[in-house]
């Protein structure tokens, strides 16, 4: 099957380039609300289920145990820009654990974040693994393996106990059986599930519908954080921190890497699944943009707001407006 | 109609992305050597082009009344990294013709390198228009419009005569007529070209057949000051420099902005056109790679090296082997 055009980059009134993809949008049962493409493919969700990832951390009572503030559970569903109040987060959660950052196995890469990265550059010369976007993710994984009382050297590997933890919540909560795990950028498994699974994962992380009580309460007490530290999220002038500012708690959204996009509408009821076939982030931030555009009733003023996401306009060196993105038809 | 995919982006054996696009191989009487997807359509060329948007600098004489240096040449054809040498090269052009930075309109952005951007930002704090990756060509535009004797405040214009001297030489090697253009990211037009009459004008460029003698010369010039200095047409470790380190004048190469890809077998009279649909360089890079491999005879130890280029090993932060790109059966 081949998935439908999404998004058009146009310039100078010409399509130049254009991205396809598949979008899933169900309800809790996991009837599909919307379902553009081929729904049905398994897709790597990479970055895009962080809070998923996180929600044993908060369930097992870990993250209470070691006193996880709000930010600090934030950065733990976080790809987050390597700015320095993210850095210092992962820090302490690291410390509150009895842990230093040489216990992150997550790898290190410059700050998503350019004036962090210049910043870092000037002062040390080279980043750590504090500063790669997952390190809020892997410090929350080795929170959970301490207060789990087990070694917490692999605790990145698809069959430590952290992650055979984080599997059963990702199969519980999306219906699918995952098998297979690919390696993520940050080295911890990326199974394979289908878009409309996921999607489905979402609607009810979004409702806690269908989850038995304590991990209902540990997908609301995530949301809630995510909604209320959206910087912590993602950072400065980031799509996921920008929409969060702009509608609150009636979106969580949450980038990953190579096209994908998650999101729940709680108040909706909705879980959402986007994959760019391309894997552009550009693409797949305009479909997000058109979703919650379509389903979520805004208002005055929120449109427009989000108008910059779903048809955002391309400027070149010179500040001279060139061209646009442009949601297709098929996303209504 | 549909392009087909041409790159498959491999995570943990399964197929994470795919990139499709066109590609159009034709010799210098515009014949199809090799015709994937719709090669009729017209597309932006971008960067891919800068060799072409060269010629007049050089049949008009202009380079030679300025003394411009063989590697000032390739500068006027490149996408540079922005590394010192580039930035100090750019700066000698524009003395020659008796001008000074403050006469470019490219924008200013930071130099594509990232050691060269974190040092501009340890030193300065700004990046100027000598960093932008089209400055040389700018700075030939400038030369060029000395040399006539026009006023060159506006040589971007598509209405100014540098450009009308650029687009007849482009109508005359792509045999297209050349209408509405669009801004390319350094404000000058970029026109749109179908797939195949710019594989057709890289045939010529690459031959000098269906030329006048000083365009052919003007073409073999520009040709050979890229052949010999690769570095100054891209950058440290960048496709273009490396792959004509590589094969030399057997091949010329030259990457454009939205997965656009130019170049030109010489030896073999052929002339090669890119398009990505979705406008990723990984993939027109892969694309481009294949290419090669298939209409160039290689030496013993040249198909591995070109190997890194059509097959790229994904790694990870920790160095880990997460995947690999794959070009398609499409490509042979």
């Amino acid at each position: 099957m081949t998935n439908p055009v999404l998004v058009e980059v146009i310039r100078g009134g010409m399509v130049e380039s254009r991205h396809r993809g598949a979008v899933a949008v169900v309800d809790t049962a996991g009837a599909a609300v919307l379902a553009l493409g081929d729904v049905a493919q398994p897709v790597f969700p990479r970055s895009a289920i962080k809070a998923l990832q996180a929600m044993p951390l908060v369930e097992s009572g870990a993250a209470d145990r070691y006193g996880l503030s709000d930010d600090e559970l934030a950065l733990a569903c976080a790809s987050h820009g390597g700015e320095p109040a993210h850095v210092d987060g992962v820090a302490r959660m690291l410390a509150k654990a009895g842990l230093d950052p040489t216990a992150l196995r997550c790898g290190a890469h410059w700050p998503l974040s350019q004036p962090a990265a210049f910043a870092l550059a000037q002062k040390t010369g080279a980043p750590s693994a504090l500063h790669n976007n997952c390190s809020g993710k892997h410090a929350g994984f080795l929170c959970l393996a301490c207060a789990m009382g087990v070694d917490h050297a692999d605790y990145w590997r698809p069959e430590h106990e952290v992650q055979r933890e984080v599997r059963a919540v990702l199969e519980n909560l999306s219906g699918a059986a995952l098998e297979r795990p690919a390696i993520d950028g940050c080295s911890v498994p990326t199974w394979p599930i289908p878009l409309q699974n996921l999607a489905q994962a979402f609607a009810r992380f979004g409702t806690g519908s269908g989850l038995l009580p304590a991990r209902a309460r540990a997908a609301a007490r995530l949301r809630e954080v995510c909604a209320q530290n959206p910087w912590y999220v993602a950072g400065t002038g980031r799509f996921c921190t920008e929409v969060t500012k702009l509608l609150g708690a009636r979106v969580f959204v949450k980038t990953g890497a190579e096209g994908m996009f998650c999101g729940a509408l709680p108040d909706l009821g909705l879980g959402i699944a986007i994959k760019c076939d391309d894997g552009a982030g550009r693409a797949s931030e305009a479909i997000m943009a058109a979703v919650i555009a379509r389903f979520v009733p805004l208002a005055e003023g929120e449109r427009p707001a989000l108008s910059r996401f779903r048809a955002p306009t391309l400027r070149n060196w010179n500040g001279f407006e060139v061209g646009m993105l442009r949601v297709t038809e098929a996303l209504g």
